[in-house]
């Protein structure tokens, strides 16, 4: 049976946390921290709004109290208290009296899948409107409605959080994960959950690498964070994934980084390969999130994303249906599996080198097993190969894609090759 | 409905030329300059015979003025005057009466293709000949024929044509074709055809790179060509084409340089993938023309073909089936077009690199379509694509195979990039 | 019919030698190296029991005189004179009554082949024992057997032997072969006879380069062997094999280097695929015999190995059932072919490059054939597709492959060119 015991941490965290109505800016996005710091020391950062951050400017901060549609019987038909889905995001606020033909201007739905409310969001054009599901959208009857949006767009602050844990070398993993999604589960908060519990899990390991492991908004908090970071960033990171829609049970995705020869690339293709070997590969073209500005030229940066169904690829994504019944601990646990397997072979990756010419005479050195089966017969042949290539130019991932054993049945090898003095990390 | 305008002027210029008994020397190609100087100002240059060229030497100047034979009734049963195929290439002269039997030791026709008359030559062995159809031959009877080839060898020259069209810089774009052929069609008089609308296309046009267009006998005029040019051309040429071939309707062919890496190859290539995907993709191996000579170790020029159906690969090649019916106005149209795609992506060809970090945001700038269609979101995720590569490393060809959009799509987005200053050429 | 002159001497050498008890130490190899002394002079050297080599120790040396079972009637029932097999390698002495209980312990066979005796040793763990076809085990009656093993495990030497073949240059091919097995055919024996007649061929040959041959026990031999003459190895040799299993009919095989891209690999590749395109390629994951320490990380020697069925691949190995019925004259002399046109490459495998400028004339000085047939037709193009390569960059295996013409079509042609001055040697 699976052990999913960090993948029901997770998904607990994620149903306190999927109430909220977050947007790229506002107080929703600071509730959330509220939440997330209770499980990890999040620094939290505030870019005023106008800030110019590359081609871009911080827009203003949004906040939402209230929003209703009520008809002329006073029954509020549409509210935002029930599914904060049904406002558009960053809605200039309004209070008045229409008819329906003038309210249908500022109406949404998808008539292909007439039980959802679908996500929309009008960051940088001002408007005002309502998201509903394509049947509750059949039944509105000639008459005057009241349409109420209680927010504001104010000069305030983009908010962004950041977790830095050093590791023996400067030299960096990178994770990043977005805050900007009202309700809705694998994308987006099955990325926040599963980037505070591998904060935790490496929080308690014994580190090789710094991790700076970043929640932000999508786009406008990876532009910022970038122009405020880009030379200690590119010094630093040898590998980053952007974490998303890593939480429901159907797929094992991978999406590469711009150039796809990143040690993020090789570790998440080697660990796929092994766990998952049916997983969907996406090409650079198929990319849709912070990726975009993490790899785009002059960044450069070797951001790669695992994920469980991509963004985009399923029916629910970006509508109401993207809810905590798609999500499951189970789903989350695989993923977690899969990045804590990347992580854990970056932090063993290294271009070994036998110390001895010719082969060494394992059976000396008690490295044979002493009972010969088809299994020790297995693991001896392993070693063998894996010492045949241990040249020094080869590292661990290339050991183990050509010898076609997964790493860790290599991890033991290495540590009683290094025990016994027959191998050496190269510089 | 296709446009046929170039292609039916192409059309009408060889029918001009068509009647002309051209060889690797002599007036019959002197003729040929006289009608296509008409057209563009080819400057003409002789080479004596007895020169030394490589591993050549230029042979004597061959003239005809009639040729026939007249059986005992005085009836000219075949006659040079009705298709200058009919007599041998480089025939020396004779006058004389013979019998059949004699005769036949000097006839060459085609068993397999038995309406066809054949294209022989004998430029290095001195000879004299007739080809006639099988159909012809097999009516001769026995009797005494008169043979009449009213020829000379002479020390004279070889003539050949150079149109050198001047641009920004010098580096250059090199076209080549042949003119040494008889009365045949799609080999060859399409390639000089398609030469001079090249060349009247593009002395209207702005041109960033210089081109060298050569009207030459083939093999031994391209030999003295390079020992002539050879410093220069290596210097300077940046692609090139060999033009041969270019006016039927059967099929597009790309035939590679000899490595198969040049900007040439790579424009050839990109084009003809997007234009025309069913084109026949030869291997140098195939060659036969004067990318022989051009590719030879040492020269080295990275010169490629794009043809129609390519010389040896049709039933009429090398025929006199191989006339007017079989190259029509519609397919050198084709090949013309796809010639100047070829020449528009060199001449477009640059490694881009965007100007901001992240990525730019097109809505301020009105680069965001005002109407989402999907044609408008295609446009959108082409731009960002493009600007994603725009890294100045990979040029707009490796851009276009990436990404898959063809260049002709592209062409706008860097310009509407270039005047918004998002996009640098680098150097 | 196929010409076996040589494979019928192989044979007939095999023959002589399959008798002896040889292992990896004693004088069984002495002996054998007796009579192949009567063909090569091979040079013998002596390493003593103890001496450390690598990560090694060479062991005892093990001599044996007898050994049999009797049973209770005084019948030899098995008889190490009958076949050496019947001993394992290695065993300690022993004479004794024992019950067929005790005696059991020492009994080794194979119930999925019951008429085979297998071949088992124990180098590094003192024991003894016997082996015999499962139909002679499951005959043995309850009772009182005498076992005697007549052996001696002493402070001696291991036994090697060395034959260097000096060239014009000091860069060394490199031939190992292994004498440590006692009587069975295709591996081992194949491989010494081999390389001694391609010794004996190689003495009355011109050589570009020296010859290095090695006659040694598997693994501990070649282990001090390296260690003896690493730099030099590793300074000289271009490339190597690894001979053995060269005696059978059933297959052709090649096994790569370790990194598989020495000119041992490209000549071996070449030679197959033109000779013998239905041959088995393995991987170096399939090794088994010294390239395990000529390929070793540090050594890196160009070593690879053609084979005829693989060690491992067929039903016989390692039993007495690869006798004198598997391997063939016939099966010899195909391999002995193989090796003969890898070495003839090696030594003819040069980068040539043209001496003209454009494509020499070939009708000038007779390279065209006088007769124009379908044959002189293809002698013409390869001879034009040698040259368009010839360029000084390719070498002729390379060229061999790019216009798919085996070498041997290209030494005539390569011959005639260099007469013509019209090809040198790149330096």
């Amino acid at each position: 049976m699976t052990e999913i015991h960090e993948g029901q941490k997770m998904y607990d965290l994620m149903e306190r946390l999927f109430p909220i109505c977050r947007s790229i800016t506002g107080d929703g996005v600071r509730e959330t921290f509220d939440i997330l710091k209770e499980h990890i020391s999040i620094q939290l950062y505030e870019v005023p709004t106008g800030t110019e951050v590359f081609d871009w400017t911080v827009p203003k901060e949004w906040n939402i109290k209230d929003a209703y549609i009520m008809d002329a019987d006073g029954r509020k038909i549409i509210d935002f208290k029930r599914n904060n889905l049904h406002v558009v995001g960053y809605s200039t606020p309004v209070n008045k009296m229409i008819s329906l033909e003038e309210l249908q201007q500022h109406l949404y739905s998808l008539e292909t899948q007439p039980d959802a409310i679908p996500y929309i969001t009008s960051y940088y054009k001002e408007r005002w409107g309502f998201c509903l599901t394509h049947n509750e959208l059949k039944k509105l009857k000639d008459g005057i409605y009241h349409v109420v949006i209680d927010s504001e767009l104010i000069d305030g602050n983009l908010t962004y959080g950041e977790l830095i844990l050093p590791g023996k070398t400067d030299k960096e993993v990178f994770l990043s994960t977005y805050v900007c999604h009202p309700s809705m589960a694998n994308n987006e908060l099955s990325g926040p959950v599963m980037a505070v519990h591998l904060a935790k899990w490496l929080m308690e390991k014994e580190r090789k690498y710094t991790y700076r492991i970043v929640f932000i908004p999508e786009t406008i908090g990876s532009i910022p964070y970038l122009s405020r970071n880009l030379d200690e960033m590119k010094r630093n990171i040898i590998a980053g994934y952007n974490i998303s829609c890593v939480g429901d049970e159907r797929a094992y995705s991978y999406l590469p980084s711009r150039l796809g020869d990143s040690i993020a690339d090789r570790a998440a293709l080697n660990v796929l390969k092994n766990s998952h070997p049916e997983f969907v590969q996406y090409s650079f073209l198929d990319r849709g999130s912070d990726e975009r500005q993490y790899c785009s030229p002059g960044a450069d940066l070797p951001v790669a994303s695992v994920m469980r169904t991509k963004y985009g690829q399923y029916p629910e994504y970006h509508t109401s249906l993207d809810n905590l019944d798609l999500v499951t601990a189970k789903g989350l646990q695989g993923c977690f599996d899969v990045y804590k397997d990347c992580i854990e072979l970056i932090e063993q990756n290294e271009r070994y080198q036998v110390t001895c010419l010719g082969e060494p005479q394992l059976g000396k050195r008690g490295l044979y097993p002493t009972l010969s089966t088809k299994e020790s017969g297995r693991l001896v042949r392993d070693m063998m190969n894996f010492i045949a290539y241990a040249d020094g130019e080869h590292d661990l991932i290339d050991i183990s894609n050509l010898i076609g054993v997964p790493v860790k049945e290599l991890y033991p090898i290495v540590q009683r090759l290094m025990e016994n003095k027959l191998l050496r990390i190269r510089d």
